[in-house]
């Protein structure tokens, strides 16, 4: 079908999947998870055709990676939905409702957003999510995968479409662009007339491509320049753990530490016990001049892992077993640099300072402002959204971990006994 | 000042501005107020050669109106200052504040935007209101004003920068851009690295280019092609009165209505009665053809006013003693018709049917719905909020009238004791 057809098709199904009752998303969801699993040999089929043009193409190990499909990850997808349905439906609440001195009863509601475009790269499972939590909010989802998983994504969205059209739901809930062309994409992001939204997923040139493109309104997802501040009164076995955390408990995620800012009145006695530490866990430290002193200086320390930062450094989401380490006069300082260099999403203060802790909340400019805890929790499910499509990086329409909510707006209904305006 | 280095400050500024307490606010936005009127001489002689000039280059009454200003509208700009000095500070408000099991207190809090660029034509009272409105929401604006009121606009930002001086406060907190080249405009609209949001406020072209050619998120604003419904149980004697208010209470006005939706079995009652107080008002009907054969029944009505309506006129915003007239069958063409022409501004229904007044409610896509009242009460000032921005036509992040809330993003604050993720 044409891209714009679809996209046509998806709005006109928007107004009525906006009219859903609650129970009848939750069944629709919970079919769909059960039709995930018993149709998963049929889906590993389809996906073993993406995996094999995959290894042929010499797709890296950890892209084929989140490309395939098996039993257990065909289980976890429909557990998602699962999951979903049993979220809370945001759709209808009233938020407030005021009476005007005229006597208008001026209230706002919550209501889908309409057709929600995603734009994602060769990850079946964002398939699965996004078509749950735009479904489960009342929104049509057009849905532009990696072209590499294309098989996949045409598996699994005809057993969805076919789990709707039981339901007698319209199947234009979920579309997905099968057209692989460039020129299709660019002109997808110009669905103004069509599409509400669109959210890109994936990297940090993807959601650049999108941005720069789209005429469409976009929620910027993703990349994390996220920095941890130890200050000088932080308890430093805490900021060890806390460090180890936000690197190493998974690298490739977006709420991973990438840079550490150390007050120099404790470089001297902290640094080299974090230091350790990270080599234990194979992480290289690329430090400024004055940890190099340190180091020069203390001889307990392996230079194995450790390089001088460039200045490109400051700037580096690395998503791998790195770390820019720099020194710091003070939380000023510490604010200054993190304002400069940081990418909106997640930072962190270990501190024992109250003027310090509130300075830092107040004067981080990020989507997501800690003190002493790790910024790896900057998601939906740790904060008990129950929920996650995405962690917008602007502040415009969501900022942070994008839950159900964000997949909605308001309206304003306003119940009148013939008022007219003076 | 060259246009990127402008807008560098302005974000440089703006983390001092997210910072102010609301006493200085008030005072500099009083200051600022006092000013303008102590300094009105000199803007009226720099709005006399923007007047000049446009009366020169033949600018159409209507615009000169707009771009015209004199003691008692300097007086009005100051007194918006004044009522912006007396709102409620939205900044700082912790909206909730929730406890997750490994003890982390997640806080979600009210923030500036951070630097919100203004696109809109030769209106120098727009200049004074959106400072107003930023600077009370701590943000930074950049202004890029129409050139045919550069010279007003210079004046006025020149005024309130020394106030801000004065107040020590960074003048950057205002900031005009003088350069009317076109490069120039296109360039502002896709410094995503400094601007957090556009907004363009004029006329449907104006917004048209911005939404196009941004790359900054935008908000668009403004074109209604409002529509009243009047089913077949209105009264209609409260359906007269409000269709008159909404028609011509102010016709250029986004939340004026343009288009009416008649029942057909009261179109023959009702009809001839609104024709002949519309015709009293001058306006012209533009009708389909079941009114048409109304009219031919019913000599008492003159045709002088009344013509047929083609298709294009069912989409068309007149902002005029226009106004297009259609027949329908049930609430549900009703609403099919207005979610296909409508602009997603206002929408109103006209009944004493409590089922279709809540489907109406429901399935009608737009920013504002009403039931029983003019559309022209989309206003922020009528809804309660004390200021508007403008009244956004999008879905994302604001819809419907923009008081100070929609010039603020959140950000999360967690406050942790040495949490790790598990």
């Amino acid at each position: 079908m044409e891209l714009v057809e679809i996209c046509r098709q998806a709005k006109e199904a928007s107004y009525l999947l906006g009219q859903l009752d609650t129970g009848t998303k939750n069944r629709a969801l919970l079919a769909a998870a059960d039709a995930l699993e018993n149709n998963s040999n049929q889906i590993i089929a389809e996906n073993n055709k993406d995996m094999e043009t995959g290894e042929t193409k010499g797709m890296p190990p950890a892209l084929l990676d989140r490309l395939k499909l098996d039993e257990g990850r065909i289980r976890q997808m429909a557990e998602g939905l699962r999951q979903i349905a049993r979220l809370d439906d945001p759709i209808g609440e009233i938020l407030s409702m005021k009476k005007r001195p005229n006597g208008l009863m001026v209230g706002q509601k919550r209501v889908p957003l309409g057709v929600v475009g995603m734009i994602y790269e060769a990850r079946p499972n964002v398939t699965v999510d996004a078509f749950g939590l735009c479904f489960k909010t009342g929104n049509a989802v057009v849905l532009k995968g990696g072209s590499d998983a294309l098989h996949s994504n045409i598996a699994i969205t005809s057993v969805l479409k076919g789990v709707l059209a039981d339901c007698e739901i319209p199947q234009e809930a979920v579309s997905l662009i099968e057209d692989t062309r460039r020129e299709t994409a660019a002109s997808f992001m110009k669905m103004n007339e069509y599409l509400d939204v669109l959210i890109p997923r994936g990297g940090a040139g993807l959601i650049r491509a999108v941005v720069s493109q789209a005429t469409v309104p976009v929620i910027e997802t993703g990349t994390g320049n996220c920095h941890i501040f130890v200050d000088e009164t932080a308890d430093q076995n805490m900021a060890c753990e806390i460090i180890l955390n936000a690197k190493t408990q998974r690298i490739g995620v977006c709420n991973a530490c990438e840079s550490l800012l150390i007050h120099q009145n404790i470089a001297d006695s902290f640094f080299p016990v974090l230091a350790k530490a990270l080599q234990e866990k194979n992480v290289e430290m690329r430090v400024d001049s004055q940890i190099m002193q340190i180091l020069n200086r203390d001889d307990s320390v392996h230079t194995a892992l450790i390089n001088p930062a460039k200045e490109q450094d400051w700037g580096t989401e690395y998503l791998d077993y790195v770390i820019s380490v720099k020194t710091v006069s003070s939380v000023d300082e510490a604010i200054r640099h993190i304002n400069r260099y940081n990418t909106g999403h997640s930072e962190a203060i270990l501190t024992d300072n109250y003027a310090n802790a509130q300075r830092f909340l107040n004067e981080v400019d990020a989507a997501c402002v800690y003190v002493n805890a790790s910024t790896r929790f900057s998601d939906g499910f740790e904060f008990g959204f129950g929920a996650e499509i995405g962690i917008s990086t602007q502040k415009l329409h969501a900022r942070g971990p994008m839950g159900l909510n964000a997949l909605t707006s308001t309206k304003y209904i306003i119940y009148g006994n013939g008022q007219v305006r003076p």
